[in-house]
């Protein structure tokens, strides 16, 4: 939807690649334009994140886009880049995580299913006038002009998630806003990688720097284990903890929702796990 | 989405336009090629559909686009045209309301919103060879044969409207399926255009011939108590009866999940409103 609103500014836009989402949507947009990959990791898991402002940007793109956390890889910016491209981003596992200054950005969007509520929903945040330059001679339903005419409800809208997703805000802001859950999840995550790195059961691979504080992959440096760990971790009420088909090895994702209790159970059986079989 | 997979079979496509949604089909269509308008009413709101087989079709177009069931105008198409272009039906407020030949379809489309389950999901009946012949060179986000390749979880599906949905198939089926949904809803249409006809309060000014078994539209023949019908039928428990604003006046939208009994309780209540005061 980006690309066909906004290929007609420029023959290009710059996209960032460092996990399995900017690849996807990279690969959608070359099908729309000829967009210029100007970053992708020399690994097959991105380890590291580039600094945006360092990359050789095109000139004159029509925007940069790129993905603050990358669900699948655990990998993420921390730093929002200072840069005059318009900046697209998104933030599908990291909205609502932490404050956000949203006017850095031309456009952030995120599915509803991390941090917002059930799936089915897209929340889209756009600068009104980088809205207006969207292309004129598309189909409505790909403007976003006229999604925001129609105050969303161009097409019937999904509307229990919709509901579900004001229920969501409110809880936080009961529970004290951002600042309680960046708060929270900055304590959750720092708890799992302090116990990973201290292991030598366990490994997290990406770099300290580029570590998402919403998705904590981790491998057992004996993958024997692993389907054994999958499951005892099971039958401890510890579920979805097998990491994408893509990438094997495990991941916790400890969303807004995932209490600090949570993330203190685990540790506490991947703790008894080691003991049993390290 | 049809226009962008078919585009490239043809120079055109035909559209008949019976009402509010297919007007909207057909705008979306002329952004992306150069569709034919095959049939538009001559009125505001069309009072009868036409026969298909009739009209003049575009030699080689893509495909023929209509809806057997306009939900606003409450009009309706009553047989399946029989003709060699390939048939794309918007059914969303008609789908599994009575027993349907799919195979005469090469897409039949529906929201989930009347008949399935909460809004938010599309239902798409794809004719498989039709599907193959969608073009290539889209993003995999607009294609059909993507969406089917993963089974329908190219992206994150909707998951609580596809769980609903579920349950609706099985309550359906528990009480006999699309044949009782038919029985049910052609009687309770029957008893409504019944009362309708024989009043001279009410009038639904829909042809007989082509009047929807789902949405059934009527006025007050003097609009002034149109205002005191609306709040003293929702004071009686009978909602969401006012017509869509674009067409003024009341909509009974009577689908599977509207009992015999709601419909017998909004004619003994216009009944009573009638004697009140007509």
């Amino acid at each position: 939807m980006i690309a066909f609103n906004y290929k007609h500014l420029s023959s290009t836009a710059d996209y960032v690649t460092t996990g399995s989402w900017t690849k996807k949507a990279f690969y959608e947009a070359t099908k729309i334009f000829d967009p210029n990959e100007i970053f992708k990791s020399d690994e097959d898991i991105c380890k590291k994140v580039p600094n945006i402002e360092e990359l050789r940007l095109s000139k004159n793109a029509a925007y940069l886009h790129y993905c603050p956390n990358e669900t699948i890889e655990g990998v993420a910016f921390h730093e929002i880049p200072k840069i005059d491209t318009p900046l697209i981003a998104d933030m599908s596992s990291v909205i609502l995580s932490e404050p956000l200054e949203v006017n850095k950005f031309s456009i952030i969007y995120a599915g509803a299913q991390k941090n917002i509520g059930p799936a089915g929903l897209t929340i889209v945040i756009i600068n009104k006038e980088f809205m207006e330059m969207g292309n004129k001679n598309l189909p409505n339903i790909l403007k976003y002009s006229e999604h925001s005419k129609s105050n969303s409800m161009l097409n019937t809208p999904p509307t229990f998630s919709w509901y579900i997703a004001g229920k969501v805000f409110k809880w936080m802001i009961n529970l004290g806003g951002l600042d309680y859950f960046e708060k929270q999840n900055k304590l959750k995550a720092s708890l799992l990688y302090n116990f990973i790195d201290n292991s030598d059961f366990y490994e997290n691979t990406i770099d300290a720097s580029s570590r998402s504080i919403m998705n904590v992959p981790f491998n057992l440096k004996e993958s024997k284990f692993e389907e054994k760990f999958l499951s005892e971790a099971f039958n401890n009420g510890l579920l979805n903890l097998k990491g994408h088909r893509s990438v094997g090895g495990m991941r916790a994702s400890i969303y807004n929702a995932m209490p600090l209790e949570g993330v203190k159970e685990l540790i506490k059986f991947m703790d008894y796990f080691k003991s049993e079989n390290g």
